[in-house]
């Protein structure tokens, strides 16, 4: 009975010594919110600003009303080599010329198949629009629908030869996770097509429709065939890229943002990223470099705009070759 | 000893009784989540949907995340004679002008402030767009906010004398708490400015800023006086009403309402009001009728077109004199 008695008592001082170190809270707080992610300055400093903004009473916190963080996704929240977007008009083309296969010899189609940026480069507006009305336009949205649905279903990576919704960034998941634990609303603002991207943001990020903000094409609510719907005009609504994105992002969310990530390429971000510096109050600013060849790819900026940007505001950089412990992360 | 056992054991029995009733959870019933409605058929048609649609393993249940309810602002969650937005307008022009009062004899501002409504139907559109730069636009996001947070404050209705923002309607503004408790996210849709709309939405409604979508001026995101501003350009962008609103709500939730709000007065709401009826599973859609001289104002479309559109539709339509037992219910 007595080793009974000792048994509990030597528990019981176990427990009160695990209580009195925080016990099963610091068992939680030991466990890594961002566990793909490499111990270093750019994971420290997420960590850091969500603790500020989170913390009640302390000088930088936030209400959970103004927790707002945007998102790119080409080359931000998934792979952009190629743009997803851009393999799917070719997809529609190939299906347009298997209907009329006398569009195979005319321009913009032929440089389509062929892959003739170049020839693409020097098309006119108005052959571009009769691209994006081939492909994009001239049907309801729920037809647009159906066939993204179809081509992200049947197409694949060229290189990596696996559908194009395994290839969502893992550490950029766990971010958008993270930042939802401590009460953000997260959203999507990309360069590419509004519709197509609200396809598969909630499934692969969990990210609804109503908080995606992208480029769009004129609709008009109109009787077709006997029934309403909402039909897509062969025209160019809203650009959000450049520029485009802090209009975009106003126009959707109506308050600035706290935390922006873009990425480095075209210097499509660097508005959006900047737009987040000009009010008070804290704001964080993440830019991904893509610099690692071995496990994705290693790409630059002509002018280096992006990332001198980011060295004049005091941005973090992130290096996908030594930030990041894994890149890609499959479908949830 | 024995009257006490008496009095535990008859406790008991109505305690068993409460609890085979349904127990605190029938006290929970049967208060009233909309008082400020009488008791009749519109009340009656929204309980039912509110409750078809919740009810899991039901044939008519929906999602959380689909659970979208959309409302008109004016004429639906509060007053429209005059528009708020038309008063704030003239008091625009009141401000021009006592800047440089050679306007004053000027049109479209000598029409404004004249109430001369017949001079401002016959102007071209050169001098309306004028109007909008000069009332709405060549300034930021930021300092347009200010202005109508200033006059939000200062400007009283012209004939009940009260700020605009003690005229929401209590029982819609119940019906907005109502469906928010049962899994909803209640947007507004307004043939207003989004940005108008957005100073006010949260506090008299519970609605953010993220879930108004409404009219707009064309906004550019560029460099004014060393700051980055975003700068309304005096250009329409895109004029949420009539058919431009089920494309609105498109844009920015993406997916179908199923419950959708509007009123009587020119027919703005009928092709958001039938939209909802297009594709497959449960929708609900309530029409106000101004019908109520005595509490707030009774005026009715020269067509007719609303309450045809309902009859066809079968939509609920609510008599504001019979089915409201309050009309306003002032700032929360």
């Amino acid at each position: 009975m007595v080793g009974l008695r000792q048994g509990w008592i030597r528990h019981a001082k176990v427990l009160a010594v695990m209580l009195m170190a925080g016990g099963p809270l610091a068992v939680l707080a030991r466990t890594d919110p961002l566990p793909s992610w490499n111990e270093g300055p750019a994971k420290q400093s997420i960590l850091d600003f969500v603790a500020r903004v989170t913390k009640e009473g302390g000088p930088d916190f936030v209400p959970v009303a103004d927790r707002i963080a945007v998102f790119d996704n080409d080359g931000t929240l998934w792979q952009e080599k190629p743009l997803v977007q851009g393999a799917f008009l070719v997809a529609r083309v190939r299906e347009l010329v298997a209907k009329d296969p006398s569009l195979r010899h005319q321009q913009p189609y032929k440089a389509v198949l062929e892959g003739d940026a170049a020839t693409l480069m020097e098309a006119s507006e108005a052959e571009l629009m009769e691209l994006l009305a081939a492909t994009h336009s001239n049907l309801t949205q729920a037809q647009f629908v159906d066939e993204v649905r179809d081509f992200l279903r049947t197409a694949r990576h060229p290189k990596l030869g696996v559908p194009y919704t395994q290839l969502g960034y893992q550490p950029m998941r766990e971010l958008l996770t993270f930042l939802r634990a401590h009460g953000f609303q997260t959203w999507i603002s990309t360069g590419g097509g509004i519709d197509f991207v609200r396809v598969f943001a909630e499934q692969l990020y969990g990210i609804p429709p109503q908080q995606v903000i992208g480029s769009s094409v004129v609709e008009k609510f109109e009787r077709r065939d006997g029934q309403e719907v909402l039909w897509r005009e062969p025209r160019v609504d809203h650009v959000n890229d450049k520029e485009g994105k802090p209009v975009g992002n106003d126009l959707h969310i109506g308050k600035r943002p706290i935390f922006v990530a873009g990425n480095v390429r075209n210097g499509g971000d660097i508005a959006m990223l900047r737009s987040t510096q000009q009010g008070p109050g804290p704001a964080f600013q993440l830019l991904i470099n893509h610099d690692d060849a071995a496990r994705e790819f290693a790409y630059a900026e002509k002018d280096g705009a992006s990332l001198r940007a980011a060295r004049e505001g005091g941005w973090t950089v992130v290096s996908m070759r030594s930030d990041w412990k894994t890149v890609f992360g499959g479908m949830p």
